[in-house]
């Protein structure tokens, strides 16, 4: 899952911690799902800031086509990693400290004309992945016909859980629902 | 600049208001200084659903690649347009009322789990055009290195000021200025 | 309960999500309280939209009179509705995710001119169902007097618990009171 | 105009201070705009609590089906009211002092449960009005038919608009704009 | 412990329901450590604003110096009482819901020119006894000895546990502390 | 105008900086308006701290009755002043700098458990007074009256405009106001 | 562990209650790992605000490079040491409360002009003990070069995570984590 | 003035764009005032961030002691800087954007673990360089006595002002005060 394995990853997903492995895990579950091949790293823009810089500027030429970034607190890996590549880099804000990711919204969205990171909701790794397989997509039709595919299950999903309402009435839909 | 011109735009901008135009106006300088072929228009989730959603589902087999689509206040533009394409929608929340943008930034970037919206900074039109380019230059060399070129041009531009700032001394940088 | 079922609902109730179900209960056993009839759905703007808009579009020919549209994050539904029918919308934002509501809120309550929504609390679901049944009786005498009942009722619970607390003492009376 | 004038009013507009009036008057011409006969009164909640009760309490008997209440700052004007009677109470926001308007939409939006008040946008006088003549229409098929009518002049305008930047690109457009 | 008790209060205590009662039992526990006389009631301004207004209205006469008013949510409890008595009334902002009395203080606060509210912070109901008793004690020397014990007591307080602190060492204080 | 001027003032209203003056001097006209001697001061809880404190100290006995004390950005002079002195302490947060006064208002509202601050909102300079004033009357009768006729004056000063709205209507009454 | 200890402390750590003291011990564990010799207080700027400023009077002739004081809420205590010392002060605002350190991150960030405080993230203790060695080590040869050997120990320990996730691959490192 | 000039720069100021040079003067004014030989550079952590991390690492090696970096929006600067150095980094939120500088104060101050860096006040350039200077001071006595001399003037300057309060009165002051 290296940036230089085989086959060659198009997506780089890279996060500044292990603890945000957790969160960001649901991002490489959505691209397993896709059928996208991805590298996945722990790097961190301020405890290794070469080695990161290092890895986003080698990306391209390794076949990344989109980079996924996660990151709490004062959250400057995406915004690093967009400074050293133009590949789109997608941020993802994490709930990290007792501001619960605002801070790192603001980190992470706020960038400075000319450096622009494409930014989805706190803790929102999910989303960063249909993003990343959106711009795939973008240029690849196979790619395209999948997300199509997946927003018809969205679709149905929601669809068939308003027929079980129906069906069942709100208090036994509640009483069939796994409590917290 | 009708998304069914010609050449096809590759990016299509929309917008909720032409309020909204004198902001998001720096998107489409920015596409033409790329020289990226792009559709504008007014289009209001609220005020025209039905025709912001034909044009959406549309937008795909007209060529766009890429949306770009700005609104303030409760701004819902970007996220049923991403309802509606499985293309990368970017959403630039606009600073409109006395939220100035806050409450646009929350409306466009905490899209539920299935529909990503990538999000960029408040009134940051010209980086929405921006993370556009980085879009279509993921899949295309020759937009890539009109990105490198930018880039390089960012860099020299501050050091340039830099090196203007080591000759003059902040005093006379300052006295030459403009004033707001 | 459906949007076509007998008697015709006054009252269409709708969520984004059945995760949204055991807080919008609430307003569904308000509505009981108050002899109501009303049809619930579960909808999303983003996975469903069209199916959503049809909804809406057929809501006053089918007899109902007032929406309310729960919703959390970025949440688009109650607005969305709103644009496609002119009956009365009342949103409720849902408190979901790191920021508990405050995206919700202010996705729902800054509709730009000419949409209204009526927003309620955070998470008000009992409210948003008051508040419908307010607006059907301002033209229905009969449900009036049960809402004059109803703040009958709600001030003599406070005056009750006020005297018990005269009788007791407040240290008797906390100790009567169930621990969290 | 007053609550007891002829013919009965439908709409009563009342608001905390005459400093408020500049912003609610868009409520008065939007009511206008409908023919909906409205009264409108300057009354605090704080200054005057029983002339601000009394007229609450009599607003039903005389004809009034719909209140729309602004205020700014520790906004209570709209709670007071809606504890004061049953009809449906909406409350305005208003952007008085440096919150600009952030601590009148949570002192109005988050009424404790059994009272609640239908908030609008932080100084949204006209979706307030808007959002009275959707509650008049709920139960009156002429002020529907209007409602309608309004909602095709909004899209027309959007979609004229549209095609003005068409026919005009939008540079032109931008030089056609008043400046600020 | 009614306002219309022997001995006459001096301080009234009111809290907007009874799940108010475990915190504001705080202020209480301070007052009779003060051995100052109080009143205590239940009493909603939403759902029982005459009687609320009728004791604010009479406090005064029945002896009572200070009022303390604690409420959640859109907390309108102390403004109401202030716009019906001249006494001094002490604003309790309760942290119920998900914004955690960021609403009520803003609802508390910042009320309009003309009608003050004394503040304290978010559940902060010792401190409101602590205030009342300052008010008491600024015509009355008996009373400022108190305070001025209770003052010493509280600096003797930390003295002593940074006495301990340095014969410890921090390690074994941290373990003679109770785990939360 | 010093603590040690005669008569004996009963109110001190010290402020950080002579840059709050412009908003302050609404509190001493108010005093003014009642006939409360005071004194004022400027004296900065960071810049001259042993001076404040001697003054917080000495107040009491120098008759003073109640403290006003104003202060922006981390405001800490009302917090200093309630720790040297048992008298009640009225915090103003005053709207320097960029957060408009939000910071002022956690960093004086917000104190810990034992030294309370009675805070009123934002640049509440009049309110702040007013509540000086009601402390006084809570154990002088005089004063007391005044108040009495302070709110009705309060109150027939909202008649007047709302009798002359009556008269005028909305868009006379507009004419005749001041434009900002 | 004292001012006065021997050796002479060169970093002082003082917080405004042991309740501090679980989250500033991290402070502590960083010095004595970094071999700075520290003393430590619980002294609250509010109730021992003399024995406060007599510290921080004396802590410069005692040998103190350097202070840390830690508070929540409206953190007074590192601007009050701040004003009574010209050391360099490091705040460190803790999440005491329902604000969960917002309040006290603006109450020590925003100090007025002329007192800084350097201040650090939220409960951030270790940061602050960090910068406080930066601080000694920008004097102290000996300091830089362990400041060094941390950072290419913080750096290793990210690289090595990362070389665990690449042969463990994402899953079986999750696993591998401990459960929250 | 720059890094390499002589005599050899204490103090390195460096922000982020020219823009942000009118605010960050005062630093430099500062800086001169205390006669702290420093540096001053132009350099963005996103537009050239290889120059930024040169000189970064270069910075102790030429004699700097403390470095101070002002950025707005999502400012990585400060961060990226101390991620590159064991020197001491002050950084300065600026006020750019519709946040007003929210931003940079959290993607300054929430650094993670292991990284500090010493944030002051929103657009607090000139208490950047006290800082600075209070860092240098804490190794050098004359620095200090410096510092003493700035203190007494501060404290002068604010007697001074209450003097003339005392002289003139509040009325007569305000009367001499520049108008806005």
């Amino acid at each position: 899952m290296e940036l230089n394995s085989q086959p060659p990853p198009l997506v780089w997903v890279v996060m500044g911690s292990d603890s945000d492995l957790p969160v960001m895990a649901a991002a490489l579950q959505t691209l397993e799902q896709f059928e996208v091949p991805y590298a996945v790293s722990i790097a961190s823009a301020h405890r290794c800031t070469d080695y990161v810089l290092d890895l986003a500027k080698a990306a391209s030429s390794r076949g990344v086509r989109v980079i996924i970034a996660g990151a709490g607190l004062a959250a400057h890996l995406p915004g690093v990693i967009a400074a050293a590549t133009t590949l789109p880099v997608i941020g993802v804000p994490l709930a990290s400290g007792p501001l619960v990711g605002q801070d790192a919204l603001y980190a992470i969205v706020q960038m400075p004309p000319g450096i622009p990171v494409a930014t989805v909701g706190i803790a929102a790794a999910q989303n960063a992945a249909l993003l990343a397989v959106r711009i795939l997509g973008s240029s690849d039709a196979e790619v395209a016909v999948k997300l199509q595919q997946y927003a018809a299950q969205l679709q149905a999903g929601v669809l068939a859980k308003n027929h079980k309402l129906q069906e069942l009435g709100y208090k036994k839909y509640l009483e069939g629902m796994p409590s917290k």
